[in-house]
């Protein structure tokens, strides 16, 4: 990240902003948090983009008037093309469509895409030298070399908008970054924090949907709910504030009040916290350096009572040590991580594997998988689907009874099964 | 407080420097920080002063060179002189010598004299324009406004050190200070947090000096207990930091963790953490807009496993309404309340008032006194004397029997007693 200089216009001016993943749930905050400083501020929406939700995005194009609205399911477009018919607005489907919006210049792009979908969008928004508030964990997760290398080459900053990431960065001193100790990264440790590992091998996905803090999707919830999401946090972290691994901790911290730490060498921690609305983050990402009004409860303390931390456990959560070794290996690692996390993920919600063989499906495609050298785009999407498909077969050979029952633990230290 | 850009020399360069009340235990924890940081940067000490602890003044000066060594009381100086003959170090004591070492140029001064004996060395050492680490609390409560004044005419730096002032300093963005809504001052609760009003009029100076958390002197020890620390506190951030006194909140919090927030208009609340060791604030101001590395104890959230937060009781510590009456009123108004705490203070501790009268004697003192307009030296003294007074004539009335009983609470909101 560079220095805190602003990029935008002053106050008057108009800035140019794209948002991709609109209709998702950081989309929605993000046009709330537009709606919301357009009383103060000018801005001009060059892209709205969403998945599937072609309704949705067709109210948003109405409302904030984008030169394009690209709908990413290409069975939508007829719809989208109906309900814009006649405002000026582009309508247009399909990845070609998006990258097209993505090529198109802005001051500041949200980068709200979920999953490995992400990843073309964004970077070449991030070509554009645009400021990238990112929501995309993949784009670093699975190609943090290679997605910043892009981004010093073009001059693009990139504020994170994770609620953890973006706690680091609001007190992170640049000129101190040699001073810093350790981050702190805070998990809620999600609906399972006190289950002993015999329950926990059996729990639904519904079960695993309850995160006790924050609304969220379907599959970040389970992700959650297995640290899964933190261990990707770790390595995004790892990438945006150039930590070795060793400095990067977790805590569990299970009402998410703070939401992350950095720890410097004069025995200072400091601290960000709030109520957990995503406003904050995306408000400070839309008007950092600066800060803007948003309105999200306020945080009482005396109403809170109490904040709880505790050492994760790494026999019920092995998803932290896995972040470890993918770290410790680095190059492409956080893509196999990612993408056996994914694939084991989609078996868990269709009801074939246990919740505890997500990280032992994830730990043996990192042993098998020898993630490429080569550090373009095309490998990455290569390991992504090796680590998928050595998931995937992990976890047939295990339901076909080769391999040992759902309530041994995870993580034995041995590749050897 | 100006903008964060650095008056230090380069490194490599000496940093002169002075260290006023060197003998109490913010002098000595400034004279560690300058032992630790030496092995990476040259300080030329100037000044090195103490009130009556002779012994360790000259083992100081001994180990670090100061140009002059003063005693404020005059009965240590043949000693001190004895001690340092044949050294080159100057030897002197009482007031004027102080002032003489004040005006002594430095690049950075430790403001460490406790009490209103403070006062006038450390505007001495303002008007020099040097960088004022603030440790006394006097300066800003009884003559913030004067102060602050005479900092602004020489160009001088005020660095808070009081952990609470520190951590918000640390914390607090100088661009975004509009977008500040609320700093929340936290505050251990001290010994009798969680006692009933009865048994707190029966406690003696021995069960107030029981300070959770921080190892400090009687008086602020005291202070602590009863809350005047932080209402003393509350009106040093009213100056510090330019908020209106209903922005200035304050928390109970027995751990001690968290050391103070800044909230801000996005929903932020930043946070500055640490052990209790005044080591990390001094170390901060020492080397602002840098950090050094300290050798204090490292914050374990897993082993710290929780922080309670609470709403203070206004009825048990009517300290903070006072000291919210003292910011209403303005003016000298903080020398009123100061000095008739100081004054109450002694007949607390020489057994001639309850705990509670404290607080009584304060609200009477302020209820009588009217602070004089004029805003020069003399008047602050003269209304800190005038203060003391009402304060000890108050409680010389109530041991006569002519007031009520010390179990009583000490605020009715009347003034017709």
């Amino acid at each position: 990240m560079s220095g805190k200089s602003s990029k935008f216009p002053d106050a008057g001016d108009e800035t140019r902003i794209s948002v991709f993943g609109a209709t998702g749930s950081i989309g929605c905050s993000t046009l709330d948090v537009v709606r919301h400083l357009s009383a103060q501020r000018r801005f001009r929406v060059v892209a709205l983009t969403g998945n599937r939700n072609v309704a949705l995005l067709a109210d948003q194009a109405l409302e904030f008037r984008p030169q394009v609205a690209v709908i990413a399911d290409a069975s939508g477009l007829a719809v989208l093309r109906e309900r814009l018919a006649g405002t000026g607005i582009e309508a247009a489907a399909g990845e070609d469509a998006l990258l097209d919006a993505a090529s198109r210049p802005t001051e500041w792009t949200m980068a709200g895409i979920v999953g490995i979908a992400g990843l073309r969008p964004t970077l070449a928004a991030a070509r554009t030298g645009a400021t990238i508030a990112l929501a995309n964990k993949e784009c670093l997760v699975c190609a943090g070399e290679l997605f910043l290398a892009e981004c010093r080459k073009s001059g693009a900053t990139v504020l994170p908008v994770d609620s953890e990431h973006n706690a680091i960065f609001q007190v992170w001193e640049t000129r101190n970054a040699a001073a810093v100790e350790r981050i702190v990264l805070t998990a809620s440790g999600g609906p399972f924090r006190d289950w002993p590992v015999e329950r926990m091998a059996g729990v639904s996905p519904d079960d695993a949907m309850r995160h006790p803090n924050w609304s969220m999707g379907q599959r970040i919830s389970i992700d959650s709910a297995s640290l899964f999401n933190k261990a990707l946090e770790m390595i995004e972290a790892r990438h945006l504030f150039g930590l070795p691994p060793e400095r990067i901790e977790v805590v569990i911290h299970p009402q998410s009040v703070i939401h992350s730490m950095v720890g410097y060498s004069d025995g200072s921690i400091l601290a960000q916290l709030g109520s957990p609305d995503m406003r904050t983050a995306i408000g400070y990402a839309l008007s950092w350096p600066d800060r803007s009004h948003m309105p999200v409860e306020r945080l009482d303390f005396a109403k809170l009572a109490r904040l709880d931390f505790s050492a994760p456990d790494p026999v019920r959560f092995p998803a932290l040590q896995l972040a470890r070794e993918a770290m410790a290996a680095g190059g492409l690692a956080g893509a196999v991580l990612n993408g056996a996390k994914e694939a084991a993920l989609n078996a868990f919600l269709a009801g074939q594997c246990g919740f505890l063989d997500i990280a032992a499906a994830v730990e043996h495609a990192m042993t098998v998988c020898v993630p490429s050298a080569a550090d373009d785009l095309e490998a990455v999407y290569d390991t992504d689907r090796a680590a998928r498909r050595a998931a995937t077969e992990f976890l047939a050979r295990k339901r076909n009874g080769r391999l040992r029952r759902p309530h041994e633990p995870a993580r034995t230290g041995s590749t050897d099964r």
